[in-house]
């Protein structure tokens, strides 16, 4: 069984890459590398932490991870070079993130009393959160509000939906509903361009 | 006398009614209209609620008004071709609610022990915020800020002012005081147009 | 000694008559321009206030720093076709305020327990935070994220990060600490084009 603790790491980080790619694409200076990249893999957790109350945000609590993503991005500005091979591999990991960030943000909705749509909205900030505010700092509209195609918040709001009814069905078994909800997300948004779904559009 | 929980009601699905048709006019998907309607008819009430540190925000305290705003997106997506007829009275809807959560954001500012401004600020923001967060969303300048021959958020500061003038009078009326508030914002808006009144620009 | 107070007020007024310029440049209407000064001039407070759980924010207590942003908002309004000549009285200003809230902002997060990252996300939100949320209401791209030859957010974290390490080495010191920040953050805005440094690129 892996480590819970390796799987949240690996989603930190590479939200990080990935939001310090999206700065060295827009030719950011190396502490806008920084921030967006700070932004995109913590400021979900954080901007749920805020909305349900529980202050200042965990993130801030046990630092290491800040460390990380203040190595990630400065590896990722030095290598900036050499990482398009790395697009693959990082959709990958990217959506490993999603599903787990949606997941334990559900979980955490849960732990603040929070219901149904709390309980949502706790998830999909989580996993999707801090891709929105990087979209807004870099004068963008959200890609999650009109790529129909890549069913990332859907793949956010199932998986959360499933922590809520899983925990609701049985709350004594958590972390069962916490990966099952993972799961969910992640086979949700690989399953959409496989089965060529998409959202219908306006 | 009309309850003021279907004054809300009204208020709220108008809100999201708006939030859902802006996203379609930029043709999001439907994930992207639901989260824009949902931003629009509650983000104000929301954002108020985390800077005054009520948290979690009372939106989350009892959820059925979210799924009215759920139902609310879905038919407006549904009947997106058949809507606009709708815009006039959707423009007197607009101005209830506008009118109503300035009021009623006014008072919550005043139970958190608010001073003058944070009274404004409480009101100003629960009938404008939504809106404000709908165009930062879009990618667009919000609207308050240059349109200056519609006194929306002019309207809404008017009315908090007239709530937190009137609670400073006489504490013991605190529903009459909202109801005034409420007029005055409504009052003001309609006024705009009918007189010719206008904000001096930069 | 010049008392503290009188350096928060020159460096609030300055920060509003900024965010009104930005807004008549901008051409937005009355409203729009009081609404900019005071998001310029005690946004990033705030939003440090809201992310730290200090709630509500510090400027609702005292309010009459707020009479002064408003002040300042319908003063810049009024004259505004002779104030071309205050750009560099203003470049000055404006560096007294960045050191000084982002040494005031490290103190308030090293109050509320923070460690390393949050006191410097504490010091620079305070001293940058304002900007950053007048570009995005005014649909800019936030300057400190690419204006390299400008060391502003940079100058912001140096200063933050002084007061950590001074308070760490002597928590009896705090007034010392500040000074010292801001000290620093000034210095190293000022040193930055006299120097010619530069950060990186992307």
């Amino acid at each position: 069984m892996i480590p819970i603790d390796i799987l949240v790491w690996t989603g930190v980080l590479t939200f990080a890459a990935m939001g310090a790619m999206a700065a060295i694409e827009r030719r950011f200076d190396l502490l806008g590398v920084v921030v967006l990249a700070s932004v995109t893999a913590v400021g979900g957790g954080s901007l749920r932490d805020v909305v349900v109350g529980q202050l200042p945000p965990a993130i801030f609590r046990d630092e290491r991870l800040l460390w990380g993503v203040l190595g990630t991005a400065l590896a990722v500005f030095v290598l900036r070079h050499r990482l398009k091979r790395l697009r693959r591999p990082i959709y990958w990991l990217d959506t490993l993130g999603l599903g787990l960030f949606a997941a334990l943000g559900a979980e955490r909705g849960l732990d603040a009393g929070l219901g149904f749509w709390g309980t949502i909205f706790a998830g999909a900030v989580s996993g999707v959160g801090g891709g929105v505010l990087r979209d807004v700092l870099t004068g963008e509209v959200p890609g999650i509000l009109y790529r129909n195609r890549d069913l990332y918040a859907t793949a956010a709001t199932a998986g959360a939906a499933t922590v809520f009814a899983l925990h609701r069905l049985d709350p004594s078994h958590m972390t069962l509903a916490v990966a099952a909800g993972a799961i969910v997300a992640i086979v949700t948004r690989i399953a959409g361009p496989v089965l060529g779904l998409r959202l219908p559009r306006g």
